[in-house]
């Protein structure tokens, strides 16, 4: 992909993740959303989990009030080109593939992803056209609260074995909770990691500014066999 | 490395792959092969991957029509020279270990392969002698016909467990066939992933070029318990 | 990280590693202070291995001789400023935090490091003071020689498998030695790995310029069950 970037631009790239797991959508969209907001305007964003490669779904880019998204069309920037204002939302044209070089049916990112970013960031907007119909939408905050629990989702498991999930700050602070049950255990929601000893399970509000489960210096995702998904926590 | 080179040159650098596995030469010089003609002219490709190194290989550099390959003689570069037309070859010589400070016997990337890399990129050919005799040669489509089968290799998986094949689309098309047997299992020949139901088997021409075998969305070599190395599939 | 430094500067951002153990700390001094010296003089390190992260160990910034260390104050830069120099050290004010827009318990990188050594390239001095008390130190090569045996660390498992310890060349050279027992096994020290067959054990002064426990073309750590921590060798 870098490579084809380069023939068309010299502007740089930067390698924002390549740790998303394999076909997680979900995951991508949540990390974008994380991330996004850290970079400069003008930002151009070559956004691509793509199980559907090669099938039905359209190639889009999202012009936002700061941002380019530049994407398969299954919800992937959706949550963050919402929540940085949509402006226009463009189809790219299978004319882009003519900068690869090739079309295979399975790597879109190089084929036609990748050029497609580089041209926008030339100006060449000759490759685009107006995308007609609604594009897939994607609710990345669906937790909700259920008597004395909170329902939530594993969003994703960083290289650490946290378990972060899509349980937002304020979700946690409408209620007055010191911890919560995770299949018979305690887990104290703290400020800190040094907050419990080494090798304890700890609650905390993340850098993704959601709640995470972890175990100090050690892997709780791996310990507790935590998988993406649904999650189920009781108030304490 | 990237200091090593940094301290030659200010040019930019750019991360091919860090994923070939430990040793796999014949890997390395497939994924070159499938990525060098992406890169703008001119460009200079360090490429390591080096069971040898310490020991009798030489250091050389392939230059062809387009771009400089700076590699062990042990074959990586050898196929993507040939087909961009190898035009010179040279001996790197070990005046430019100076540059690293260091000279092990275990690290070449660091202190031959990088500060070669850049003093190219410089023009500091002093460094450089003529390389006499034949470089390693390496034959990546070494995939046959035999019968009602074909006999090829796993060349690489990917990190989404696709087992890539080195059996090109050439030799699929010359025969018409509609899919493949493997271990007893029929695979059929599609052109999108969608084609076949989510964890089913499928052969597919991938980005490479090249057959490649998969489980939708999920992973085919963990499943399969696949390894590098020949591979035979039936016709059907 | 990288996108909250684009928002403070253009200069360029090299990947160091992303391979370091989670929270080790000894670790990342190791391969830090295998590596600053080959870069330029001026580079910024951004050094986070960060078990203690919103906690009491503060964030502060080491400057030496050539380079700049950013870090908390956990022993991570230490013995590369004392090996280059140590001419000041600096408290990260939590005014750097503004940078990121964000400022959680968990991702320091993110939210002080990234911001601070951004802020120290383009000059801005007022987000810094001057540090007071000692900052914390770590001793990268305390092997010892006990007997008949020498006593070290596995500091680094590369992704070959080899075990990389903290004994040095100077440890080695002063006696005259021909090989290590290791768990009844003979492990002879060799010049390179082409001294030993495919598959069998050697001891090698590697890139770090110390020794370093390895299969030919094999996994060493995996084959032995190796991990970090104390190591002890005989000597032949």
């Amino acid at each position: 992909m870098k490579g084809v970037i380069r023939k068309i631009t010299q502007d740089e790239v930067i390698d924002l993740t390549h740790s998303i797991h394999p076909q997680n959508v979900f995951e991508g969209a949540f990390l974008l959303h994380s991330a996004y907001r850290y970079f400069p305007a003008g930002t151009i964003f070559i956004s691509v989990v793509d199980p559907g490669v090669g099938g039905d779904r359209a190639a889009i880019v999202i012009k936002t009030e700061n941002y380019w998204f530049v994407c398969p069309d299954n919800g992937i920037a959706f949550p963050s080109a919402v929540e940085d204002g949509i402006r226009k939302i463009l189809r790219i044209k299978e004319s882009v593939s003519q900068f690869s070089g090739a079309f295979s049916s399975t790597f879109h990112g190089r084929d036609i992803f990748a050029p497609a970013g580089a041209l926008i960031r030339e100006g060449r907007m000759e490759h685009f056209e107006r995308f007609k119909g609604e594009p897939v939408k994607l609710d990345l905050f669906d937790a909700r609260v259920e008597g004395g629990r909170i329902v939530g989702r594993v969003v994703h498991i960083d290289r650490f074995g946290n378990a972060v999930t899509n349980i937002t700050r304020n979700q946690i602070e409408e209620y007055s909770v010191t911890g919560f049950m995770y299949r018979g255990h305690e887990i104290p929601l703290v400020e800190k990691y040094e907050d419990v000893e080494r090798g304890k399970p700890l609650a905390i509000i993340g850098s993704f500014n959601t709640l995470e489960l972890s175990l100090r210096e050690d892997n709780f995702s791996r310990h507790f066999n935590v998988d993406f998904g649904n999650i189920e926590l009781g108030w304490i």
